[in-house]
């Protein structure tokens, strides 16, 4: 039985409008379903774990709306962090909680808003890691990549094994130069930021490059239920870095001979932003794709307008005439646009927002 | 002293969503000052005709926001039409009615939506039309063409005289194929929409041409301050044919050599759509021209971006990144994305939506 934890933080700044910090994307029916992707994560969990073995981390925000939309999820099993500080803290916490329970669990991570096509392959891809993680890997799920993309990290192959390789280099966002030359080698895949490992393992590798984090969330741990667990979060969870697990633990355990992947080819996407979104959602005859269409009374009058991706969510019309390859997000107190190819600079507007002390709309 | 006349109808499509049937852009203050384009042009008619020589002719929906805006304009020069039937029904009433105050009247009329930007030009031009005018030439003002755009009437100037010239031709809207000659020959003017004409003159000429227009207009004009005057208008308006006075009655009279044109340098823009709205208003830094702005709280973050025509009329904040040359109108009820070079395109968006019946919008 795996212990499945879905760390559920980001407020997917390059999908503003539509996602904010008071309203992120994980908590948004984005794959044109009715579920949120942190309900769609959840729902594939299932055939892996039950609801009593998966667990959410996330901040104090968003731990209602999370308690909300997984009724099923026990409430000891939302750990909430008293401020974000990144992947390492929390799914260090999660593996330090979880090893109370059960010191050799097998425990898997999974991002939150992640879209995924194909949940029977991934559920057997998950499988495979958790084999090769029982042999005391610490297992990550590669994806083939389909461009120099430096926003992801790259996992080279090595020895192969039965159902995946060892890893011999665990290459946290690369620069393009670097990028290109991976994905040209063919020997590397994507990082897709989900893990499975045995508890006690994970938590001896952490103790031997974040001695002092794995103190911390020992500690915490140990006093979760207990009266002192507030207060030692309070006093004890400010004081740890702002770290990727990624950094923290996995490039040094790769470089160690301790890291596993197993290949993923499940239709696997991010979401980072409104253009991969359009690429994932079907399409209307003319490529434009458009989301959100009957959640409200909103609509869409487009002429000759072709490949655009179109959210209106404010009930209001959004009309368009010879736009192609565009992003028209509607919103009740805010409107965005911006062309398909430049989808990753939404970040950079929502700094200039930010910078001009609009944080209402952030 | 000039009779005035301002025909105030049509609902300027391309300029929606800002411009709606129930509120057309003459009443929008679209020059970056807080008055509306009628009451600009009514201002800009003070040095030639006093209120009580100012007319206003327009439909039956906007009669009470046009009384508003203008409190100086004697409600009796108030023409409203129980429906509309184009430009040569318009001013072929107001011609008679002032006849029938004074039957040599000297009588111009200006549209009530376009931009002028040097308003002493402006007076001078007409004041040289008006002697031309005295004379019993039916005279017109020639814009200097910047582009074979079909969308205006083309004038041939004829024989010099004084102030200006005697047509030799009179072609309204030609094809993209003529106006290309017209403009490259130089010997063409584009027509304004502003006639300044005897009204013994043009009526005589509108007999000569449209019998059944002048005869109707007449027994109204009889009537106009009697009580008979609205069961006439109800009984006999909706009978006269849908037609402009350039093709009722200035084409035909240019070929008999009874049209004049005065040149006019007074910068003048139609405001035919968002795209030449941009062209005539400041810009930012970057080229942005943002409309409205200060009207509301309504704001805009631009980064990366230039050449837009941004319309935050909705109190909401429009935020766009990477966007060059497009129209981004944010009004209560839609959101309109289009580029600067398909601004005339909006007009067929409008009958899109038409077409879907959601006339409420239009």
């Amino acid at each position: 039985m795996l212990h499945a934890v879905i760390p559920a933080g980001g407020s997917g700044t390059r999908l503003w409008p539509l996602s904010r910090a008071g309203n992120p994307k994980f908590l948004h029916p984005l794959t044109g379903s009715d579920r949120s992707l942190l309900q769609s994560t959840f729902d594939r969990l299932s055939e892996l774990s039950s609801p009593e073995h998966r667990y959410v981390v996330t901040g104090t925000s968003h731990a209602a709306a999370v308690a909300r939309q997984l009724p099923t999820l026990p409430e000891s099993n939302i750990l909430v962090e008293p401020s974000p500080r990144d992947s390492a803290a929390a799914i260090a916490l999660a593996a330090a909680v979880i090893a109370e329970r059960e010191p050799q669990a097998l425990m898997g991570s999974f991002a939150a808003d992640h879209l995924i096509a194909d949940v029977d392959a991934f559920v057997e891809t998950v499988r495979a890691a958790m084999t090769m993680a029982q042999d005391g890997l610490l297992m990550t799920i590669g994806i083939t990549p389909t461009g120099a993309d430096t926003s992801y990290g790259y996992l080279r192959r090595g020895e192969d094994m039965a159902a995946g390789s060892v890893l011999s280099e665990f290459k946290e966002k690369p620069d393009h130069v670097a990028a290109v030359e991976y994905v040209s080698s063919g020997n590397y895949l994507w990082n897709a930021s989900m893990f499975v490992w045995r508890v006690d393992v994970f938590l001896a590798e952490l103790g031997r490059q974040q001695p002092r984090l794995l103190d911390t969330v020992q500690q915490l741990a140990a006093a979760w239920h207990t009266p002192k667990r507030d207060e030692l979060m309070g006093q004890l969870w400010p004081t740890l870095d702002k770290i990727s697990v990624d950094y923290a633990v996995m490039e040094d355990a790769a470089a160690a001979g301790k890291v596993g992947v197993v290949p993923g080819d499940f239709g696997w996407n991010d979401i980072g932003d409104f253009d991969t979104l359009g690429s994932v959602l079907p399409a209307d005859e003319s490529g434009n794709v458009i989301i959100g269409k009957g959640e409200t009374e909103s609509d869409v009058v487009a002429v000759d307008a072709r490949r655009n991706v179109i959210v209106p969510s404010s009930g209001r019309l959004v009309a368009t005439v010879g736009t192609d390859d565009m992003i028209i997000v509607d919103t009740q107190d805010a409107v965005m646009v911006c062309p398909r190819d430049r989808a990753q600079e939404v970040k950079g507007l929502v700094d200039a927002i930010k910078d001009r002390g609009d944080v209402s709309l952030i």
